[in-house]
């Protein structure tokens, strides 16, 4: 059983414990974090199914008054475990990197940290490979994430060299108000991160792209113009190939899929826990062709969409498994995915 | 054990059905819907907790085309149980009471059909004797349930004889497509619907109020003026009141509830279903007086907050218990509230 | 002086008469609506600036009360003028085109209409020449109108031959209560209309696209990929286009312009009447390329974008200019398009 | 001629700016700001029509570079005039009014700054005595000043001795990114400021509320408990009190008005610059009576409802007029105030 830990339980941090808890091959030791937020408060009131460690600088005394039990320091969780789940705010992993150095500890950051915190920039189904027995990783942002599973999953299969995309943004979490937009549309300077970060994972792919922020909270949608090397990557096979993937789910406007609040919808009937959802969604009535291009319209899950490829992440730089293909059917395995086709 | 049945398995009725399953001297028979729904397509996914019938009009071959099982017609189950939980469209529960009536069974309808549908329009603490035994009762909307709790709480131990309001409503659902408004907040006409209909179920008192539709989906919040018989109900008196009412949760900005989108998130990090919460929540620091008014604002949400209501309905229709005190606990023993304190 | 009406003075109409007002070559004889609606009330606290004329079904004594002076019949306003602006609600266009037919006076109908209404779907760059003469022209809906601007710009210098687009769409005009989102994005199925609609004034092009409505009321953001038949249209050259054009505003994040909020801003402190805007802006900082594709983002102020090309019908349908570029430069000048450059 | 600068070309101070220059007994001498934002480069567009002065950190070369015409220092612009309207971003005002001491000049700040920075907390209607021959007045807030022309207009009348209201502010303004909330209603700690505020300018009067953030950009609405000293001010007594007042409107649902967002509609559709009203909107069909309190909604437009009263202002620290009757009249004839009617 791989030892796991998580630092800040926030809306990641939550995440990443819950998935962690449900691999049947690794073990949540506890999470650690600063304050009795409403997250922490939400765990009391549960019951403490996850230790809580604290980091440096908590104040214990504010624990107490709340009734709320305390298994140790934020060393005492690293020393207990194999690898860290780190989804502290950004900035913070790398002052944490160096106490998972001094024990000894790997560690797997996500996306708000800067690249060279990591050896590698890991993607569950793209670089698989790189991350094996790596120390430190660091995972795409939820957009890159996303955005790259169904670019991998064309160009496994067809080939792709060249990829356009339009983010359209939601701009903050449900419960966000220390961030916000207020009937506006923002800009960012082109081209977005996004396309960037794509190129590090997947350097034989030319990529670039606009990002616009929206003032919605439930799902960012990425419309994507992938263009194949081989020619048009037709509408019936790229259809195909997104049908086979486990971490994407196909939809479509005629079935009651209407926009990114549908799906946040869907996932709450589904009785999610938190309405959470791990796939992306790709709208079949969304295909379209353009010259050699197939282009096509994804739904991002801001908050949940990283925890399978962090979970492939573990198994890579423990060596869990070897390749990309038996790693990601373990995580999904264990996280349900795929299984209600 | 009650049998129950649930005509409608939307927004409300997936929130009845899983209530009434959680209440151990009730059985719930099964569920009723017209088409297969995003919500119907959850349940489907989820495994068919509970068993779906048709209404008339329903095309079961688009059932049929998605492997939905079919354990009959509306008809059918309505043949097995002993009250139905209407959450019909507005006005389709019209129609249904016909077959409720021809079948002899009772039935129990939600805030958005005509009062004349029903014997008593119900409130499970401010009017529970009412529905002794009654065939057809209707449940107060969300506003007005959520409202009466905290003016009942108050009337109780203090007595009220007036109260003025200010509805800040939440304009929909998350996931609704159907409306909307953006940028915008919306007068309604004074007095509310809200206040007028605490004056049928609390007669005694003299209630009026302002509505304001505001362009957000997770809970709306009410300003409430509450007029003591006996003079001023104090701050701390009023605080004292509402922190032992089970389904009323005292909150406070500096715990980090900023809003109703905070207690959507606290809901969420709670892992219940859907994110739903059966309390409202009152602001702490939101109390203030005014003359011999008492001034305090609470957070209605509105998915959920009138099921343990409908459920209290259901114990008194079928006279299961006396009185409010008994049927509310029962009704609050089954879905957990309360125990949290 | 060509005598102009207009029919229908909602968010469209009451733009199309200051426009036409503006145009020292035409005379704006009135216009024509069917009740008092806010925008008519403004119209007579502003002191009649137009005289109104009502269509069948108003009810005068309406206006009588409220003191608006009524000049006369819609057929009294038909009867007066070489040619109708028709901005009536959707649909009743078609009935209105009876009755200019009868008086022998041509019409020119915005994009809500069928297409099937008029002789020519006309676009004042893209396809001037078409409507010369003709009897029944129909705009280009707002984004289609401000699309192919730009991609007429890019087309008449360098050559494109095919358009993948991405609209975000504003989902409602301020002050609209009668449509709206909230907290959603809305997929429409592909391709969009606004493509296929440019592919019909500018049939040497390729297009598709898709469109997500989002939840704001100022300006849609496109995102355009444009594929130059001579190979990659550079970034400067692209650039350099754009700023010769009178009715696109290249714009950067760095000046303030963060969004279609900016712009919208920029236009109520530059005193424009209602905060309007006839340019669509372009983003300097999104333009990027990909492959052989420019890319690059364009903001359309929805309310007021049509007015010049519609003003260019007038003089297309009266055969006031015969070319594109002398009737656009007569439009630009009364308007004072260009004059800030 | 009382000489008047402005301090802050934003979105208060434009306002100012147009307000002085509309009245004929001030001259507008000039406005300073310290970088070309969008509302400098609009005043450029625009062609100047105020001279511009830099208040010190300005970089002038910024200026140069977009041919921006610089007319001097701000210490020139304060040795000009007679009493500077200031609208300093909050906290620069106390450094500005230094500058004002040596030079002799009265100022008049908004209601961002403290209450220590002035020597009146001032209101048009319900002190202007207090203002008379002051060197330094510092506004109410919007929100407050539109609450008090509407509680001032019925206690001067009738006797008001106790209020209490609830705030559906509205976060931004349209344009603005530095703040903002998405799909979430956002709680204040009660006693709200502004009813405090109220309290300080009224002080015979009890005054408490709660105030609620709302995501929307046009328009707080304030709904308003006012108790009357001598018994229940009627429906119709406070009607006809509004409709005498030349700074209230009073509008209904029926005539069009549905909300905040029907107003700011109707604004433009005046032509009025901006899109500005300088008049609060109380909603007749909103007014309802509840023991001895009546109970009405009004709306206030936050970016340009102070300015009346900062023009009352200059009338009373120059003198210009002795009461608040006459200097309100003054005002308001030069604004155009009442003039609808």
């Amino acid at each position: 059983m791989v030892k796991v830990g998580v630092a800040g339980y926030g809306v990641i941090g939550q995440r990443l414990a819950d998935g962690a808890a449900l691999q049947k091959d690794m073990e949540l030791v506890g999470v650690a974090d600063i304050a009795p937020t409403i997250s922490i408060r939400a765990l009391k009131e549960k019951g403490m199914p996850y230790d809580l460690y604290l980091v440096e600088g908590a104040d214990k005394s504010k624990f107490d008054a709340l009734n709320i039990p305390v298994s140790g320091s934020f060393e005492d969780l690293i020393g207990k475990v194999d690898v860290m789940l780190d989804s502290s705010p950004g900035g913070v992993g790398v002052k944490n990197k160096e106490l998972y150095q001094k024990a000894g500890v790997k560690a797997i950051f996500q996306g708000g940290e800067k690249d060279s915190i990591a050896d590698v920039f890991f993607h569950g189904y793209a670089n698989y490979e790189k991350g094996l027995g790596a120390d430190y990783l660091k995972l795409t942002s939820c957009n890159t994430t996303g955005l790259i599973r169904s670019v991998d999953c064309l160009d496994r299969k067809f080939g792709v060299d060249r990829v356009a995309i339009t983010i359209i943004r939601r701009v903050a979490d449900p419960g966000d108000y220390h961030r916000g937009l207020t009937n506006a549309l923002q800009m960012e300077k082109a081209p977005s991160h996004q396309a960037v970060d794509l190129m590090t994972i997947m350097p034989h792919i030319d990529a670039t792209g606009i990002l616009v922020h929206t003032p919605v909270t439930h799902g960012h949608i990425i419309t994507v113009l992938a263009h194949g090397i081989n020619g048009l990557i037709t509408k019936e096979q790229a259809l195909e190939a997104f049908l086979e993937h486990d971490r994407i789910r196909v939809v479509s406007i005629d079935e009651g899929f209407l926009g990114n609040a549908s799906l946040f919808r869907y996932a709450r009937d589904l009785g999610n826990p938190r309405g959470d959802m791990y796939e992306i969604a790709l709208w079949k009535d969304s295909i379209v062709e353009s010259g050699d291009n197939i282009m096509y319209a994804i739904n991002i899950p801001q908050e949940s969409v990283t925890i399978p490829e962090t979970l492939d992440g573990v198994r890579a730089c423990m060596k869990m498994q070897n390749d990309s293909k038996s790693a990601t059917a373990e995580t999904n395995k264990y996280l349900g995915l795929g299984a209600w086709k």
